[in-house]
Protein backbone atom coordinates (compact mmCIF):
# COMPACT_ATOMS: atom_id res chain seq x y z
CA UNK A 1 0.00 0.00 0.00
CA UNK A 2 1.46 3.22 -0.76
CA UNK A 3 2.15 5.29 2.11
CA UNK A 4 0.48 9.33 2.77
CA UNK A 5 2.82 11.62 2.58
CA UNK A 6 2.06 14.96 3.49
CA UNK A 7 5.35 16.42 5.16
CA UNK A 8 8.29 18.43 3.12
CA UNK A 9 10.51 17.21 5.96
CA UNK A 10 9.95 13.41 5.06
CA UNK A 11 12.70 11.49 4.28
CA UNK A 12 11.63 10.16 0.81
CA UNK A 13 10.36 13.72 -0.10
CA UNK A 14 13.91 15.06 0.72
CA UNK A 15 15.85 12.38 -1.25
CA UNK A 16 13.44 12.69 -4.54
CA UNK A 17 14.13 16.57 -4.06
CA UNK A 18 17.85 15.63 -3.91
CA UNK A 19 17.69 14.35 -7.40
CA UNK A 20 18.05 17.67 -9.15
CA UNK A 21 21.31 18.15 -7.98
CA UNK A 22 23.49 16.31 -9.77
CA UNK A 23 26.16 15.11 -7.43
CA UNK A 24 23.08 13.31 -5.51
CA UNK A 25 22.58 11.91 -8.61
CA UNK A 26 25.45 10.34 -8.91
CA UNK A 27 25.90 9.70 -5.36
CA UNK A 28 22.30 7.55 -5.62
CA UNK A 29 22.88 6.63 -8.98
CA UNK A 30 18.89 7.45 -9.82
CA UNK A 31 17.14 10.11 -12.11
CA UNK A 32 13.79 11.96 -11.64
CA UNK A 33 11.22 11.51 -14.44
CA UNK A 34 7.84 13.63 -14.45
CA UNK A 35 4.65 12.74 -16.06
CA UNK A 36 2.89 9.89 -16.76
CA UNK A 37 3.53 10.06 -20.56
CA UNK A 38 6.82 9.51 -19.83
CA UNK A 39 6.70 7.17 -16.86
CA UNK A 40 4.15 5.06 -18.81
CA UNK A 41 6.93 4.83 -21.87
CA UNK A 42 9.59 3.87 -19.36
CA UNK A 43 6.93 0.67 -18.09
CA UNK A 44 6.54 -0.08 -22.00
CA UNK A 45 10.20 -0.11 -22.12
CA UNK A 46 10.71 -2.30 -19.44
CA UNK A 47 11.42 0.16 -16.38
CA UNK A 48 9.59 0.34 -13.29
CA UNK A 49 11.17 3.43 -11.23
CA UNK A 50 12.81 2.29 -7.50
CA UNK A 51 10.37 5.25 -5.99
CA UNK A 52 7.00 6.98 -7.51
CA UNK A 53 5.50 9.77 -5.97
CA UNK A 54 2.05 11.03 -6.95
CA UNK A 55 -0.94 13.48 -6.39
CA UNK A 56 -4.37 12.36 -5.28
CA UNK A 57 -5.25 12.94 -9.13
CA UNK A 58 -2.35 10.22 -10.42
CA UNK A 59 -4.27 7.50 -7.44
CA UNK A 60 -7.54 8.08 -9.53
CA UNK A 61 -5.86 7.65 -12.85
CA UNK A 62 -6.21 3.97 -14.76
CA UNK A 63 -2.91 3.98 -16.25
CA UNK A 64 -1.31 5.81 -13.20
CA UNK A 65 -2.65 3.38 -10.65
CA UNK A 66 -0.81 0.68 -12.68
CA UNK A 67 2.44 1.91 -12.44
CA UNK A 68 2.15 2.74 -9.05
CA UNK A 69 0.81 -0.89 -8.43
CA UNK A 70 3.41 -2.48 -10.59
CA UNK A 71 6.39 -0.07 -8.58
CA UNK A 72 5.37 -2.14 -5.54
CA UNK A 73 4.65 -5.37 -6.75
CA UNK A 74 8.40 -5.36 -8.07
CA UNK A 75 9.83 -4.28 -4.50
CA UNK A 76 9.45 -0.59 -5.15
CA UNK A 77 8.71 2.65 -2.71
CA UNK A 78 5.34 4.64 -3.79
CA UNK A 79 4.38 7.74 -1.85
CA UNK A 80 0.82 9.47 -1.87
CA UNK A 81 1.72 13.40 -1.57
CA UNK A 82 0.48 16.60 -2.08
CA UNK A 83 0.76 18.61 -5.61
CA UNK A 84 2.66 21.08 -3.51
CA UNK A 85 5.14 18.74 -2.67
CA UNK A 86 5.69 17.35 -6.39
CA UNK A 87 5.96 20.98 -7.64
CA UNK A 88 9.00 21.06 -4.83
CA UNK A 89 10.25 17.65 -6.21
CA UNK A 90 10.13 19.08 -10.17
CA UNK A 91 10.70 22.31 -9.75
CA UNK A 92 7.78 23.23 -11.39
CA UNK A 93 4.94 25.00 -10.66
CA UNK A 94 2.27 23.28 -12.55
CA UNK A 95 3.58 19.32 -11.30
CA UNK A 96 2.74 16.60 -13.52
CA UNK A 97 0.26 14.03 -11.47
CA UNK A 98 3.20 11.48 -10.77
CA UNK A 99 6.81 11.08 -11.38
CA UNK A 100 9.36 8.27 -10.62
CA UNK A 101 12.76 7.61 -9.35
CA UNK A 102 14.55 5.93 -11.53
CA UNK A 103 17.95 3.68 -11.56
CA UNK A 104 20.83 5.23 -14.22
CA UNK A 105 21.85 2.50 -16.41
CA UNK A 106 25.33 1.91 -16.45
CA UNK A 107 26.98 4.21 -19.23
CA UNK A 108 30.47 2.03 -19.88
CA UNK A 109 31.37 1.91 -23.47
CA UNK A 110 31.55 -1.65 -23.55
CA UNK A 111 27.54 -1.83 -23.50
CA UNK A 112 26.96 -0.74 -26.95
CA UNK A 113 26.49 -2.91 -29.32
CA UNK A 114 26.90 -1.37 -32.52
CA UNK A 115 25.21 -4.45 -34.51
CA UNK A 116 21.96 -3.07 -32.98
CA UNK A 117 21.57 0.11 -34.74
CA UNK A 118 22.76 1.47 -38.50
CA UNK A 119 23.26 5.17 -36.72
CA UNK A 120 24.82 5.99 -33.28
CA UNK A 121 25.09 9.60 -32.26
CA UNK A 122 27.98 10.61 -30.49
CA UNK A 123 28.36 14.49 -28.71
CA UNK A 124 31.39 16.18 -27.94
CA UNK A 125 31.82 18.30 -24.46
CA UNK A 126 27.79 19.57 -25.32
CA UNK A 127 26.98 21.80 -22.36
CA UNK A 128 22.97 22.03 -22.85
CA UNK A 129 21.21 19.90 -20.72
CA UNK A 130 18.23 20.86 -23.65
CA UNK A 131 20.08 19.73 -26.35
CA UNK A 132 21.46 16.69 -24.85
CA UNK A 133 17.92 15.45 -24.19
CA UNK A 134 16.30 16.88 -27.85
CA UNK A 135 19.26 14.83 -29.57
CA UNK A 136 18.18 11.80 -27.52
CA UNK A 137 14.37 12.27 -29.11
CA UNK A 138 15.75 12.80 -32.69
CA UNK A 139 17.67 9.48 -31.81
CA UNK A 140 14.19 7.77 -31.12
CA UNK A 141 12.62 9.18 -34.22
CA UNK A 142 15.48 8.22 -36.76
CA UNK A 143 16.04 5.12 -35.32
CA UNK A 144 19.53 5.76 -33.77
CA UNK A 145 20.84 2.88 -31.56
CA UNK A 146 21.79 5.35 -28.66
CA UNK A 147 23.86 8.38 -27.50
CA UNK A 148 27.66 8.32 -26.46
CA UNK A 149 28.53 11.28 -24.51
CA UNK A 150 32.43 12.09 -25.62
CA UNK A 151 34.70 14.24 -22.83
CA UNK A 152 33.13 16.72 -20.38
CA UNK A 153 28.78 16.64 -21.65
CA UNK A 154 25.98 17.90 -19.39
CA UNK A 155 24.08 15.35 -17.74
CA UNK A 156 21.61 13.22 -19.60
CA UNK A 157 19.86 12.43 -16.28
CA UNK A 158 19.46 15.85 -15.31
CA UNK A 159 15.70 16.93 -14.83
CA UNK A 160 15.82 19.00 -18.08
CA UNK A 161 17.94 16.52 -20.27
CA UNK A 162 14.87 13.93 -19.22
CA UNK A 163 12.15 15.97 -20.08
CA UNK A 164 13.40 17.54 -23.26
CA UNK A 165 13.98 13.69 -24.16
CA UNK A 166 10.50 13.16 -23.97
CA UNK A 167 10.81 9.75 -22.94
CA UNK A 168 13.77 8.88 -25.05
CA UNK A 169 16.21 8.49 -22.23
CA UNK A 170 14.44 4.94 -21.69
CA UNK A 171 15.11 3.96 -25.15
CA UNK A 172 18.52 5.13 -26.16
CA UNK A 173 21.54 3.46 -25.21
CA UNK A 174 23.46 6.31 -23.20
CA UNK A 175 27.28 6.18 -22.60
CA UNK A 176 30.10 8.25 -21.55
CA UNK A 177 33.59 8.40 -22.21
CA UNK A 178 36.74 10.35 -23.14
CA UNK A 179 37.98 10.75 -26.56
CA UNK A 180 40.55 8.84 -25.88
CA UNK A 181 38.57 5.84 -25.00
CA UNK A 182 35.98 5.98 -27.93
CA UNK A 183 38.30 6.50 -30.29
CA UNK A 184 40.00 2.87 -29.93
CA UNK A 185 36.68 0.93 -29.10
CA UNK A 186 35.25 3.00 -32.32
CA UNK A 187 38.32 1.33 -34.25
CA UNK A 188 37.85 -2.12 -33.05
CA UNK A 189 35.03 -2.73 -34.93
CA UNK A 190 33.61 -1.58 -38.01
CA UNK A 191 32.16 2.02 -37.73
CA UNK A 192 32.22 4.92 -40.05
CA UNK A 193 33.03 8.45 -38.02
CA UNK A 194 31.30 11.27 -39.79
CA UNK A 195 31.82 14.78 -38.95
CA UNK A 196 30.74 18.46 -39.64
CA UNK A 197 32.93 21.23 -40.45
CA UNK A 198 32.62 24.48 -42.38
CA UNK A 199 35.85 23.69 -44.30
CA UNK A 200 34.79 20.32 -45.62
CA UNK A 201 33.97 20.04 -49.43
CA UNK A 202 32.19 17.31 -49.68
CA UNK A 203 28.45 18.23 -49.55
CA UNK A 204 26.16 16.72 -47.01
CA UNK A 205 23.80 15.24 -49.24
CA UNK A 206 26.06 14.01 -51.47
CA UNK A 207 28.25 11.96 -49.18
CA UNK A 208 28.46 8.64 -48.93
CA UNK A 209 26.87 7.25 -45.40
CA UNK A 210 27.52 3.70 -44.43
CA UNK A 211 26.35 1.43 -41.73
CA UNK A 212 27.10 1.36 -38.82
CA UNK A 213 27.39 4.99 -38.94
CA UNK A 214 28.88 7.28 -36.01
CA UNK A 215 27.69 10.65 -36.16
CA UNK A 216 30.03 13.37 -34.30
CA UNK A 217 28.47 16.72 -33.35
CA UNK A 218 30.92 19.23 -31.58
CA UNK A 219 30.61 21.78 -28.34
CA UNK A 220 27.33 24.43 -29.32
CA UNK A 221 30.34 27.51 -28.75
CA UNK A 222 33.56 25.98 -30.19
CA UNK A 223 32.49 23.47 -32.52
CA UNK A 224 34.98 19.88 -32.96
CA UNK A 225 38.44 20.22 -31.82
CA UNK A 226 40.42 20.31 -35.21
CA UNK A 227 42.44 16.81 -33.77
CA UNK A 228 39.00 15.30 -33.66
CA UNK A 229 37.96 16.21 -37.01
CA UNK A 230 41.23 14.59 -38.46
CA UNK A 231 40.07 11.30 -36.93
CA UNK A 232 36.90 11.56 -38.81
CA UNK A 233 36.23 9.24 -41.71
CA UNK A 234 34.40 11.66 -43.60
CA UNK A 235 33.99 15.28 -43.02
CA UNK A 236 30.68 16.42 -44.51
CA UNK A 237 29.45 20.48 -45.09
CA UNK A 238 26.01 22.05 -44.92
CA UNK A 239 25.92 24.67 -47.19
CA UNK A 240 24.75 27.96 -45.00
CA UNK A 241 22.76 30.61 -46.78
CA UNK A 242 22.47 33.55 -44.52
CA UNK A 243 25.18 35.61 -42.03
CA UNK A 244 25.37 32.78 -39.71
CA UNK A 245 28.02 29.96 -39.89
CA UNK A 246 26.65 27.50 -37.66
CA UNK A 247 23.63 25.29 -36.63
CA UNK A 248 22.37 24.95 -32.77
CA UNK A 249 23.70 21.50 -32.01
CA UNK A 250 20.54 19.59 -31.31
CA UNK A 251 19.17 21.17 -35.42
CA UNK A 252 22.61 19.98 -37.03
CA UNK A 253 22.26 16.38 -35.04
CA UNK A 254 18.66 15.75 -36.73
CA UNK A 255 19.20 17.57 -39.98
CA UNK A 256 22.14 15.23 -40.72
CA UNK A 257 20.88 12.04 -39.17
CA UNK A 258 18.12 12.38 -41.14
CA UNK A 259 19.88 13.11 -44.32
CA UNK A 260 21.82 9.55 -43.43
CA UNK A 261 18.87 7.57 -43.04
CA UNK A 262 17.22 9.05 -46.01
CA UNK A 263 20.32 8.11 -47.95
CA UNK A 264 19.47 4.58 -47.34
CA UNK A 265 16.31 4.20 -48.49
CA UNK B 1 31.38 60.93 -25.14
CA UNK B 2 29.84 57.81 -23.47
CA UNK B 3 28.99 58.54 -19.77
CA UNK B 4 30.47 56.38 -16.69
CA UNK B 5 27.25 54.69 -15.07
CA UNK B 6 28.31 53.09 -11.90
CA UNK B 7 25.01 52.80 -10.00
CA UNK B 8 22.26 49.96 -10.07
CA UNK B 9 19.76 53.12 -9.44
CA UNK B 10 20.66 55.07 -12.97
CA UNK B 11 17.81 55.67 -14.92
CA UNK B 12 19.36 53.91 -17.98
CA UNK B 13 20.36 50.88 -16.12
CA UNK B 14 17.39 50.72 -14.90
CA UNK B 15 15.58 50.85 -18.56
CA UNK B 16 17.64 48.51 -19.93
CA UNK B 17 17.07 45.44 -16.88
CA UNK B 18 13.17 46.16 -17.57
CA UNK B 19 13.63 45.14 -21.28
CA UNK B 20 13.61 41.55 -19.56
CA UNK B 21 10.28 42.04 -19.02
CA UNK B 22 7.90 41.46 -21.48
CA UNK B 23 5.55 44.09 -20.78
CA UNK B 24 8.18 46.55 -21.17
CA UNK B 25 9.70 45.09 -24.23
CA UNK B 26 6.25 46.20 -25.67
CA UNK B 27 5.57 49.53 -23.97
CA UNK B 28 9.01 50.44 -24.93
CA UNK B 29 9.19 49.02 -28.12
CA UNK B 30 12.86 47.77 -27.99
CA UNK B 31 14.40 44.83 -27.36
CA UNK B 32 18.22 43.54 -25.70
CA UNK B 33 21.26 41.67 -27.18
CA UNK B 34 23.81 41.17 -25.89
CA UNK B 35 27.76 40.31 -26.50
CA UNK B 36 29.91 41.42 -29.60
CA UNK B 37 29.47 38.65 -32.17
CA UNK B 38 25.36 39.74 -32.11
CA UNK B 39 25.42 43.08 -32.08
CA UNK B 40 28.18 43.23 -34.52
CA UNK B 41 26.10 41.16 -36.69
CA UNK B 42 23.59 43.61 -36.18
CA UNK B 43 25.13 46.37 -37.60
CA UNK B 44 26.42 43.94 -40.32
CA UNK B 45 22.97 44.09 -40.97
CA UNK B 46 22.36 47.44 -40.83
CA UNK B 47 20.86 48.05 -37.40
CA UNK B 48 22.65 49.66 -34.41
CA UNK B 49 21.43 50.11 -30.99
CA UNK B 50 19.35 52.98 -29.18
CA UNK B 51 21.37 52.69 -26.11
CA UNK B 52 24.56 50.51 -25.94
CA UNK B 53 26.45 49.55 -22.16
CA UNK B 54 29.59 47.67 -21.93
CA UNK B 55 32.40 47.16 -19.89
CA UNK B 56 35.37 48.67 -19.90
CA UNK B 57 36.91 45.29 -21.31
CA UNK B 58 33.82 46.37 -24.32
CA UNK B 59 35.60 50.09 -24.22
CA UNK B 60 39.18 48.91 -24.91
CA UNK B 61 38.02 46.13 -27.54
CA UNK B 62 38.65 47.55 -31.60
CA UNK B 63 35.08 46.09 -32.98
CA UNK B 64 33.22 46.80 -30.02
CA UNK B 65 34.56 50.59 -29.07
CA UNK B 66 33.86 51.32 -33.52
CA UNK B 67 30.10 49.76 -32.85
CA UNK B 68 29.98 52.09 -29.33
CA UNK B 69 31.11 55.33 -31.25
CA UNK B 70 28.35 54.47 -34.52
CA UNK B 71 26.18 54.54 -32.11
CA UNK B 72 26.41 57.98 -30.58
CA UNK B 73 26.92 59.48 -34.29
CA UNK B 74 23.62 58.13 -34.79
CA UNK B 75 22.29 59.61 -31.80
CA UNK B 76 22.27 56.70 -29.92
CA UNK B 77 23.08 56.63 -25.72
CA UNK B 78 26.33 54.89 -24.91
CA UNK B 79 27.10 54.33 -21.28
CA UNK B 80 30.24 52.27 -20.16
CA UNK B 81 29.44 50.10 -16.70
CA UNK B 82 30.66 47.57 -14.22
CA UNK B 83 30.79 43.76 -14.97
CA UNK B 84 28.30 43.69 -12.18
CA UNK B 85 25.98 46.45 -13.69
CA UNK B 86 25.90 44.25 -16.77
CA UNK B 87 24.95 40.89 -15.19
CA UNK B 88 22.15 42.35 -13.69
CA UNK B 89 20.76 43.89 -16.82
CA UNK B 90 21.52 40.52 -19.12
CA UNK B 91 20.37 38.25 -16.03
CA UNK B 92 23.82 36.21 -16.49
CA UNK B 93 26.70 35.58 -14.21
CA UNK B 94 28.88 36.14 -16.82
CA UNK B 95 27.81 39.18 -18.77
CA UNK B 96 29.35 39.95 -22.12
CA UNK B 97 30.87 42.56 -22.71
CA UNK B 98 28.41 44.40 -24.21
CA UNK B 99 24.84 44.84 -24.81
CA UNK B 100 22.77 46.92 -26.91
CA UNK B 101 18.87 48.01 -26.90
CA UNK B 102 17.13 48.06 -30.36
CA UNK B 103 14.09 48.77 -31.76
CA UNK B 104 11.79 46.42 -32.77
CA UNK B 105 10.48 46.37 -36.60
CA UNK B 106 6.85 46.65 -37.56
CA UNK B 107 5.17 43.20 -37.26
CA UNK B 108 2.47 43.21 -39.43
CA UNK B 109 1.90 40.37 -41.79
CA UNK B 110 1.91 43.45 -44.55
CA UNK B 111 5.83 44.04 -44.63
CA UNK B 112 6.45 40.71 -45.86
CA UNK B 113 7.34 40.54 -49.63
CA UNK B 114 6.79 37.17 -50.40
CA UNK B 115 8.46 37.44 -53.40
CA UNK B 116 12.17 38.31 -52.23
CA UNK B 117 12.70 34.28 -50.50
CA UNK B 118 11.51 30.58 -51.58
CA UNK B 119 11.05 29.58 -48.30
CA UNK B 120 9.05 31.34 -44.99
CA UNK B 121 8.51 29.45 -41.55
CA UNK B 122 5.44 29.74 -40.12
CA UNK B 123 5.21 28.85 -36.59
CA UNK B 124 1.69 28.15 -34.37
CA UNK B 125 1.36 28.91 -30.60
CA UNK B 126 4.83 28.10 -29.83
CA UNK B 127 5.70 28.49 -26.60
CA UNK B 128 8.99 28.13 -25.64
CA UNK B 129 11.54 30.77 -26.38
CA UNK B 130 14.21 29.08 -27.58
CA UNK B 131 12.33 27.26 -29.70
CA UNK B 132 11.06 30.47 -31.94
CA UNK B 133 15.19 31.75 -31.95
CA UNK B 134 16.80 28.33 -32.96
CA UNK B 135 13.83 28.38 -35.53
CA UNK B 136 14.96 32.40 -36.65
CA UNK B 137 19.15 30.65 -36.35
CA UNK B 138 17.82 27.81 -39.09
CA UNK B 139 15.65 30.09 -40.98
CA UNK B 140 19.02 32.38 -41.18
CA UNK B 141 20.94 29.38 -42.25
CA UNK B 142 18.45 28.15 -44.86
CA UNK B 143 18.04 31.04 -46.80
CA UNK B 144 14.48 31.34 -45.42
CA UNK B 145 12.91 34.88 -45.01
CA UNK B 146 11.92 35.13 -42.27
CA UNK B 147 9.55 33.96 -39.39
CA UNK B 148 5.67 34.26 -39.02
CA UNK B 149 4.02 33.99 -35.43
CA UNK B 150 0.50 32.73 -35.48
CA UNK B 151 -1.78 33.14 -32.79
CA UNK B 152 -0.24 32.98 -29.00
CA UNK B 153 3.68 32.64 -29.65
CA UNK B 154 6.43 33.14 -26.69
CA UNK B 155 8.22 36.67 -27.42
CA UNK B 156 10.83 36.71 -30.51
CA UNK B 157 12.40 39.95 -28.65
CA UNK B 158 12.35 38.05 -25.06
CA UNK B 159 16.13 37.55 -23.88
CA UNK B 160 15.97 33.66 -24.49
CA UNK B 161 14.82 34.21 -27.88
CA UNK B 162 17.43 36.42 -29.10
CA UNK B 163 20.11 34.65 -27.62
CA UNK B 164 19.17 31.42 -29.36
CA UNK B 165 18.77 33.16 -32.46
CA UNK B 166 22.78 33.95 -32.53
CA UNK B 167 21.85 37.19 -34.44
CA UNK B 168 19.39 35.91 -37.04
CA UNK B 169 16.57 38.09 -35.17
CA UNK B 170 18.46 40.93 -37.15
CA UNK B 171 18.97 38.95 -40.66
CA UNK B 172 15.17 37.27 -41.05
CA UNK B 173 11.66 39.24 -40.87
CA UNK B 174 9.29 38.67 -38.26
CA UNK B 175 5.37 39.04 -38.56
CA UNK B 176 2.69 38.05 -35.91
CA UNK B 177 -0.66 37.80 -37.06
CA UNK B 178 -3.82 35.75 -36.20
CA UNK B 179 -4.85 32.71 -37.96
CA UNK B 180 -7.73 34.53 -39.31
CA UNK B 181 -5.57 37.34 -40.16
CA UNK B 182 -2.58 35.09 -41.68
CA UNK B 183 -4.87 32.52 -44.08
CA UNK B 184 -6.45 35.75 -46.46
CA UNK B 185 -2.66 37.12 -46.47
CA UNK B 186 -1.64 33.73 -47.60
CA UNK B 187 -4.33 32.82 -50.33
CA UNK B 188 -4.33 36.78 -51.95
CA UNK B 189 -1.09 35.53 -53.51
CA UNK B 190 1.29 32.54 -54.86
CA UNK B 191 2.10 30.06 -51.87
CA UNK B 192 2.16 26.63 -50.93
CA UNK B 193 1.12 25.94 -47.37
CA UNK B 194 2.89 22.77 -45.85
CA UNK B 195 1.99 21.10 -42.82
CA UNK B 196 3.41 18.32 -41.20
CA UNK B 197 0.76 15.45 -39.96
CA UNK B 198 1.31 12.11 -38.17
CA UNK B 199 -2.15 10.79 -40.35
CA UNK B 200 -0.40 12.41 -43.45
CA UNK B 201 0.18 10.02 -45.94
CA UNK B 202 2.36 11.73 -48.59
CA UNK B 203 6.12 11.12 -47.33
CA UNK B 204 8.23 14.06 -46.79
CA UNK B 205 11.08 12.92 -48.97
CA UNK B 206 8.99 12.61 -51.68
CA UNK B 207 6.58 15.35 -51.74
CA UNK B 208 6.24 18.33 -54.15
CA UNK B 209 7.50 21.38 -52.55
CA UNK B 210 6.88 24.53 -54.78
CA UNK B 211 8.06 28.22 -54.19
CA UNK B 212 7.38 30.35 -52.15
CA UNK B 213 6.90 27.68 -49.90
CA UNK B 214 5.22 28.37 -46.04
CA UNK B 215 5.98 25.49 -43.79
CA UNK B 216 3.51 25.72 -40.88
CA UNK B 217 4.83 24.15 -37.52
CA UNK B 218 2.42 23.72 -34.64
CA UNK B 219 2.43 24.00 -30.94
CA UNK B 220 4.77 21.99 -29.06
CA UNK B 221 2.49 20.12 -26.58
CA UNK B 222 -0.80 19.61 -29.62
CA UNK B 223 0.69 20.15 -32.70
CA UNK B 224 -1.11 21.93 -35.50
CA UNK B 225 -5.00 22.06 -34.46
CA UNK B 226 -7.40 19.91 -37.12
CA UNK B 227 -8.77 23.08 -38.97
CA UNK B 228 -5.09 24.24 -39.77
CA UNK B 229 -3.94 20.98 -41.00
CA UNK B 230 -7.29 21.27 -43.19
CA UNK B 231 -5.82 24.11 -44.90
CA UNK B 232 -2.47 23.38 -46.06
CA UNK B 233 -2.10 22.52 -49.48
CA UNK B 234 0.30 19.58 -48.63
CA UNK B 235 0.36 17.52 -45.67
CA UNK B 236 3.53 15.57 -45.17
CA UNK B 237 4.27 12.80 -42.47
CA UNK B 238 8.33 12.28 -40.93
CA UNK B 239 8.60 8.67 -40.46
CA UNK B 240 9.15 7.74 -36.67
CA UNK B 241 11.25 5.24 -35.99
CA UNK B 242 11.19 4.67 -32.33
CA UNK B 243 8.75 5.32 -29.83
CA UNK B 244 8.17 8.78 -29.92
CA UNK B 245 5.44 10.34 -32.15
CA UNK B 246 6.72 13.65 -32.36
CA UNK B 247 10.21 15.68 -32.85
CA UNK B 248 11.20 18.67 -30.94
CA UNK B 249 9.33 21.57 -32.75
CA UNK B 250 12.92 23.68 -34.06
CA UNK B 251 13.91 20.16 -35.55
CA UNK B 252 10.38 19.43 -37.40
CA UNK B 253 11.08 22.51 -38.71
CA UNK B 254 14.84 22.68 -39.01
CA UNK B 255 14.35 18.68 -40.63
CA UNK B 256 11.60 20.13 -43.00
CA UNK B 257 13.43 23.38 -44.13
CA UNK B 258 16.40 21.69 -45.33
CA UNK B 259 14.51 18.76 -46.59
CA UNK B 260 12.81 21.38 -48.53
CA UNK B 261 15.62 23.20 -49.85
CA UNK B 262 17.66 20.27 -50.86
CA UNK B 263 14.75 19.13 -53.20
CA UNK B 264 15.18 22.71 -54.99
CA UNK B 265 18.77 21.41 -55.99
Amino acid sequence: MPRQVTAFSNATVKRLRSLRDKKHRREEGLFLAEGLRIVAEARDSGMLPEIVAFSPEGARHPLAAEIIAATETAGGEAIETSPDILAKMSGKDNPQMLLGAYRQPASALDRIDRATAPLWIVAQALRDPGNIGTILRTGDAVGAGGLILIDDCADPYSVEAVRASMGAVFTQQVASAQWEEFLPWLRSGEGQLVGTSLTATDDYLEADYRRPCFLLIGNEQQGLPEGYEAECDLLVKIPMAGRADSLNAAVAAAVMAFTIKASWR
